[in-house]
């Protein structure tokens, strides 16, 4: 089996050698803008390894591993504009770059070539791609709402939190595998369990994002430590402070999380970890992450294909999970 | 066959079945409204209709038609918030009722729903739906930026213009009653040719669009008459009239058509009327219609089915193209 760095070269060969050069020029350049951004290119590796998992050539999954990278960088450009950001990949958004009418026609325009590179599946691969595809894309439309909702109430419970990064974020990593599965002809068994594999450390992956965001080494961390806490964000760190902080502790952090606080940035950041580490927040989140890290090593004991490519899935699995970056 | 209202009459009925009562509600809201405020549901009367000409009952297409209306709503929702419009249909726009952002991530969970409704078909007829589908949506998101395209351009040519209306209204028409034969089984070469019939007769329909919103009746049209001059929109009538007008009357037009036009709009729109007519364009413009209209009925005439039911078909196209609203 090729190594991760293999199947990335692979894919990024592939995404060179299909680079959209089509008038009008005003909507498939900022398509093409935004897919040579970079990024870890962590879905379509999945996919590819996924396929060769199951024993087929990982190039008879290279059109299915774009579909989930256009897919992806589809709903980066319009969630861009939803959120006002003006850099990803620090570089200017496609909006920005732009406007905001080419990021929403630019961004329809990709959710389409998605599909259209099924067609290059025959009759029954080309309806499951689509049928995970489409059930997986609405999913990540949920998420995105539910994550707008969640912004103006202050009562989200964890269960909904999970539900809330399961659709954002991990249904999206389970798809790109569970397409690897498809492509690959591997049973329907084998393929919802890769899926599931895929979901639940998706699940890991999106809490410890929330962890390292408070808890990252500045030095090593990509973006600002402490951001979530700046944008006052109800990640899971905050609603098990607020389910476990004591009343005084609780009362702060209603504070310093309400419209009107006027603390700096610096100390809100300091007091709130403190209140997330006092408050055992900060423990079990960690905790929480190992046990959906855990769930989906067992998950992928079942799947029945040799030692050697499992290995390289759990190794590829841990390296995102005891990553500090 | 059952006439135009009756399908409409079923359309709707499944239209009102099936409407989507699903979480997260400030997803799902906008897309249940905007599917309900109107129309003449022209797009998916012509997709059961198409069904039932090829000899297969117009409740096998219900899917198919919701796709093709769920896709053109789809469009008219991204597409208002492009152009700012408050109101639709006499209605509030979605992106006005609510904001830009539910506009936008309804608008996608939209084109996504369009694609699984054809998961209610098997797998073959399945894939030719997605494929038409996906080709026909691509061109209309290529047809909207040609039309954002031309409003700074001043040498638009009239086989510029033609393509811009084919892909952005036309091909829609086309593909729903193409999607109509695929679901009867008709032949591919039959599946084309009413392609093609509806293709013809929806750029005859943009062309008297663009006739009637200078020279349709005020009592009768449903918009401001003169909407198109007021706004300086480069029609068939306008590009036709730069290509034919005298001198004077070019210079004339040029004016009115400048960013800085101090005329007031009742006076604009009478003189350029005037240059419409006296350069030709008028009636430049009436002709090309008939000469759509005349080539949509030739391919009409190739189809292969009984002629009660083509001419049930012709009525319905002569119907559109005699109107006066």
């Amino acid at each position: 089996m090729l190594s991760v760095d293999q199947f990335r070269e692979s894919f990024l060969a592939y995404l060179e050698k299909t680079s959209i050069q089509r008038e009008p020029r005003n909507l498939y350049q900022p398509i093409d803008y935004i897919l040579q951004l970079g990024g870890k290119r962590l879905r379509p590796v999945l996919t590819l390894l996924t396929t060769e998992l199951f024993g087929a050539s990982h190039e008879k999954a290279l059109d299915a591993a774009l579909a989930v990278e256009i897919f992806h960088n589809f709903s980066l450009v319009h969630d861009d504009i939803m959120d006002d950001a003006p850099l990803r990949r620090g570089k200017q958004t496609v909006h920005e770059k732009w406007d905001i009418n080419t990021g929403i026609l630019s961004g329809d325009a990709m959710l389409i070539l998605a599909y259209q590179l099924f067609e290059n599946y025959e009759t029954e691969t080309f309806k499951q791609l689509a049928q995970i595809f489409s059930k997986t894309a609405l999913e990540v439309c949920e998420g995105q709402q539910y994550d707008v909702d969640f912004e103006v109430r202050s009562d989200v419970t964890e269960v909904e939190y999970l539900k809330m990064i399961e659709y954002k974020t991990a249904v999206l990593v389970g798809a790109a595998m569970k397409m690897g599965a498809i492509v690959a002809k591997a049973s329907k068994d084998q393929a919802q369990l890769i899926y599931d594999y895929g979901r639940l450390l998706g699940i890991a992956f999106q809490l410890q994002d929330d962890y390292l965001d408070a808890f990252g080494d500045p030095l090593t961390f990509g973006k600002q430590v402490g951001g979530d806490i700046i944008e006052n964000k109800k990640t899971y760190l905050y609603i098990k402070a607020i389910e476990k902080a004591n009343n005084k502790d609780l009362a702060k952090l209603n504070e310093y999380f309400s419209e009107n606080c006027s603390v700096d940035n610096d100390t809100k950041v300091i007091e709130v970890k403190q209140i997330f580490v006092n408050s055992g927040a900060a423990k079990l989140t960690q905790n929480a992450i190992e046990k959906f890290t855990n769930n989906a090593f067992k998950v992928l004991e079942l799947i029945d294909v040799d030692e050697d490519s499992k290995k390289v899935l759990a190794d590829f699995g841990e390296s995102l999970m005891f990553r500090t970056v």
